[in-house]
């Protein structure tokens, strides 16, 4: 339990705390018992709650270290809890996060930051930011695989890789757009609205990236499945091919397969390579006729 | 029927009415014989009327019961409408609402709403937030199709639950788009103006949410019968290879079963053999091309 | 012809006139020649004009006697003429039109509309209040059409239908679009800016229903179109499974065919029995193959 | 060369000069040479500048006679070049332009347009209209289009058509959206506010016209590739019917057909119609077949 | 290394420095060394930052001289660093940039520019402009790729190019979007409000045409593989032709093949010609069939 004491309130960080640890800290707080329940919900959506006049904030933050195959909003991002308060702010998290550091670093410690409100913006955005870098490293593997799909010559199916890109920015933007009601209720309470102006100025520039990525990954499953089924070109081509070289040829042996007793054509001695030259002639006419229509 | 009596006006709930019940309490009211006849009505769209100096406000609620292959507003949701006046509010019921006592508890008893306006911005507010779960489960629904089309082995259908699923999306999106007639008057009620900017807030939440999931769901279902469809590819595969095959093999055994009196081949004794193998050479030349194509 | 006299400023309602008529009761009023021109062209599209300091307004309304193949805003929609001027306003309309009786006893009969420009606001607002039924009523057939789409066993055309009721949202649409040039020069009058504001919001709530309606029916066309080609599938399968049973067959069948004079196993006399097994063993084979391949 | 010469100020306007003309012109008024220069481009795409404290416009207004396979800016569009100041306008272009002629009469000869700014306004005003007509008759040609897709029975191509209707919307799109510079800078002038703000409505109505043109088209596009693909369907079935009827009966035909001493049915004298019966009764299994499956 | 004095300003602008001279110009101007670092690293994305009280952005400019395949940031932008103070402003870039020596004629030798405010707003509003041209080049590209995709007559693969051409709108189009971080905190400097007004205009202005030429590119991608699949038709028509036609002949020629002993026809003079002319004739019925149905 790390705590950074102000002037006039505190900042208290509590990382992976028991039930009980964190119900003493509520009591101690007058935190409202139901969020604290929220509070030890690892699966919580985010969420903003005013109880007992204390501001209870959910968000979720980007996690650098998810599964390559994460696809939920839980497997994606960890949940980090926010309580404020004129006089405190809890924050509290179960795994470690970067941005508690960073932000005693660079804010507290330099006394940029001198009210709770301020504080609870700065955390909110450092919140945001964290899916910064997962944009950037989305946008590249779309590259990537658009690359793959227009380009590579061999077959190899991108479907799963796809799928858990695609599957990456819809869960993040879900959760963007899930914030919202963060910044909404943000507005309502006395703090200062430059800092509140540039908070939604970034959670506006950070949906628009994920709704782009959305649509071009949308766009790339659509263009990848479109190009492969192009494919299915080439399979019919050699298939017509095969059977319009053959067909004739086929009919033609079975007419002199045939058992009349009366057919001329068998009995002279040049019916056999008669046949088989008119054979090659529709051979070599249907040669010709494919490569005008430049199928061979 | 139940009364939540304020010091200046007064809250009558009523749930399933008979007609009677319903004119009687019309009469006593001063409500307009064609507002009574709506809440009647069980299939209503929302509405917003002033009819004699009172507003007649209907609303449709997410109903959480719902049959899982419904697929109409009028399945889907159930009405909930509302009288308005100074005075008094009347809310008609056919079903019992979770939002009714939830107002009661949270908002009438703690005197937290004093004025017939404050309900009703409440009222409409709740009805909004029955669509906040369902989006929710919608979006699970949705990621889990969307796993299933990306990742099974087996061509399993999926018609009919994205049939549903879509469905549910679409019918939510439309309700609340008509509910915005509701909106859009209600600026010009006296109502408390930041109660109002509120309520519009989650209007457009609501909307964006739910347009969202209908962006989604149709997107699913078209790379759903893209993808089914790719799979054409593996059938004609098999169908080209097949052929490409067995059509020259045959063509050969057709030559020789020709009936021609001088055919040289018929009569050696190594014929048949070379025959035989020349077809198995013709078999692994095809192997052969086929393996570089990758298509065996 | 019909008049509603007020106390300064009176209404004419003209019905079906003939050439005569209007060119009369142009010159009485002091239209401009090239309006009532307009005023008999029945294929007009929406247009705002003003000649002689008076108002020359062309609206269209939804035609609900409409074919159902109307598929032109000329067949869909028909025409109402409106001059406005500070003392009178003339309306001119071939086929009876049900919101003018409906306003004279709403409005004029109850002295609700006191002013020329009031009158000419709920004129306009009624014409495009006739879009509202045909909006719930293409999106009730949308519905049908989905419903047909995706749960339908039976291969039925849904071509000719989806096409006629994409065409009525598309027609409906445009002249709503198109009657946009009404409502920004109306802003230029001296009209009540509550009530123009009223229009206004109505105006881009029609719109917006209607862009909607327009994206549905164009979505659920590809739909459509995806879902009877995914049809495809099942004939190749079928395809698929004769050629694979019978080529084998077919070729070995030939192979016993052939004439050649040494070929031992047709003498002997288990040699067609054995073939008959050997190809019933090959069929069995291709049976499991496909039964795991899901194929039959 | 035609001069309109008013009060204070004059309007010039030039058609198709030459090089030395123009230059001369330039000398006398102190336009800018390279302004001058533009002047003479025909390809010019619209610009705003100014040198020389004169404003320099290029417009590009829609050429109602280009011909039908008109496809990029300058087929499609005329350039007219403006230039402004206080004390005169000067207007220059190469072909004749209706523009004009119908600005004097309806403007200048009524002394309707007082300033030079009114009179810039009103030009570019009426550039802009251009496209009105053009708009109205592109959505025809996609409605015919939009028919001919849906209902004509026979497959005819409408690849260029729809080509062509497409080229030409997207091209007024791109000059609209190229001539945004010329509104965004015209603000910057001391011109009336309600005329620049009557031009940027009629603007954004243009565009927001062809970009609903071109959404169609695309989809139009779309749904006329789709449809025409849909009938490898039709092709399909008459393929499978054919190869299911046949294959099997090939089959039998090719069993009787074998060379083995032993196959006693060969020898009875009811064998061959016994084999004619068999095939018969396959024959009507399949239809039966094929009727329950609707593919007959 | 080239100086442009002012009064009480000056601008330094340095092109390919080594990391040396860099640091020494740190030092002497105060700037922030991880700035420097920043500076040094020629892939950095578009950032805006405050460090030592001095103003740090990086913008990207597009390298008109780019390889035709250039499908990254980093091969199609190079990178200009800019640093802001009230008393001067540094600008530093590897490779000559064309827009210094243009800003530094026009608008430093002529003083229109009089702050280093001015010089930053101009600086990056030519780095937005960098784009102008590229915009119209790849407008052109795609109508040529438009025009190959609907009109041309022979199966050429466009996949390549369409992908270099999409990939160099989409990179542009996320250069533009990220360096909304530049302008959006440009507007919290006392700059003038007017140049930063223009700036922004023309922010959107670009964003818009590149987002219009990704959904351009996106949509032509589209068609050209829907085309390109469309000739599977004919693929499939001539096979479905060539199979209809032969299966009853080879059928027909099979069944005279049969080795029964009794088979009256066999043995009549006339048996082998009435064959073949009842072959003859189910050909022509054929022929008809498929004229009727236009496939011949
Ligand atoms: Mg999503
Ligand atoms: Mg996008
Ligand atoms: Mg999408
Ligand atoms: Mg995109
Ligand atoms: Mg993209
Ligand atoms: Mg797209
Ligand atoms: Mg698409
Ligand atoms: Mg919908
Ligand atoms: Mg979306
Ligand atoms: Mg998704
Ligand atoms: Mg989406
Ligand atoms: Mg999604
Ligand atoms: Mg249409
Ligand atoms: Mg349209
Ligand atoms: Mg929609
Ligand atoms: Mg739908
Ligand atoms: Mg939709
Ligand atoms: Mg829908
Ligand atoms: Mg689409
Ligand atoms: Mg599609
Ligand atoms: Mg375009
Ligand atoms: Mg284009
Ligand atoms: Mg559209
Ligand atoms: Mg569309
Ligand atoms: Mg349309
Ligand atoms: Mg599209
Ligand atoms: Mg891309
Ligand atoms: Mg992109
Ligand atoms: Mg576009
Ligand atoms: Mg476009
Ligand atoms: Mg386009």
């Amino acid at each position: 339990m790390y705590t950074a004491p102000n002037q006039s309130w505190e900042w208290i960080d509590v990382e992976n705390p028991s039930a009980e640890e964190l119900q003493d800290l509520g009591q101690k707080y007058g935190l409202h018992p139901s969020s604290v329940r929220d509070c030890l919900q690892p699966e919580h959506l985010p969420k903003y709650e005013i109880a007992n006049n204390i501001v209870f904030i959910i968000t979720r933050i980007y996690d650098a270290k998810a599964h390559i195959e994460a696809d939920t909003i839980q497997e994606l991002t960890n949940k980090l809890s926010i309580f404020y308060h004129e006089k405190f702010i809890i924050t509290v998290h179960r795994f470690p996060v970067d941005l508690i550091p960073e932000i005693v670093e660079k804010y507290i410690d330099t006394g940029l930051i001198k009210t709770p409100g301020s504080l609870l913006t700065r955390i909110v955005r450092s919140a945001l930011r964290t899916f910064d870098d997962p944009a950037v490293k989305l946008a590249d593997d779309l590259d990537y695989y658009e690359t793959k799909t227009f380009l590579q010559a061999k077959p190899v199916s991108l479907t799963k890789g796809l799928y858990h890109l695609k599957r990456k920015v819809a869960v993040s933007k879900r959760v963007l757009k899930l914030s919202e009601v963060i910044l909404v209720n943000m507005h309502l309470q006395k703090l200062s609205s430059t800092e509140l102006q540039d908070l939604k100025d970034l959670y506006v520039h950070m949906t628009t990236l994920f709704d782009e990525l959305n649509d071009s990954a949308n766009h790339l499953v659509n263009t990848y499945i479109s190009l492969s089924s192009q494919r299915t070109n080439e399979v019919m081509r050699v298939l017509t091919i095969f059977s319009v070289f053959f067909m004739p040829l086929t009919f033609i042996v079975g007419i002199y397969g045939m058992n009349f007793r009366f057919m001329p054509e068998l009995n002279v001695w040049y019916g056999y390579p008669l046949v088989l030259f008119m054979m090659l002639l529709i051979t070599a006419v249907i040669y010709v006729w494919f490569r005008r229509k430049g199928w061979l």
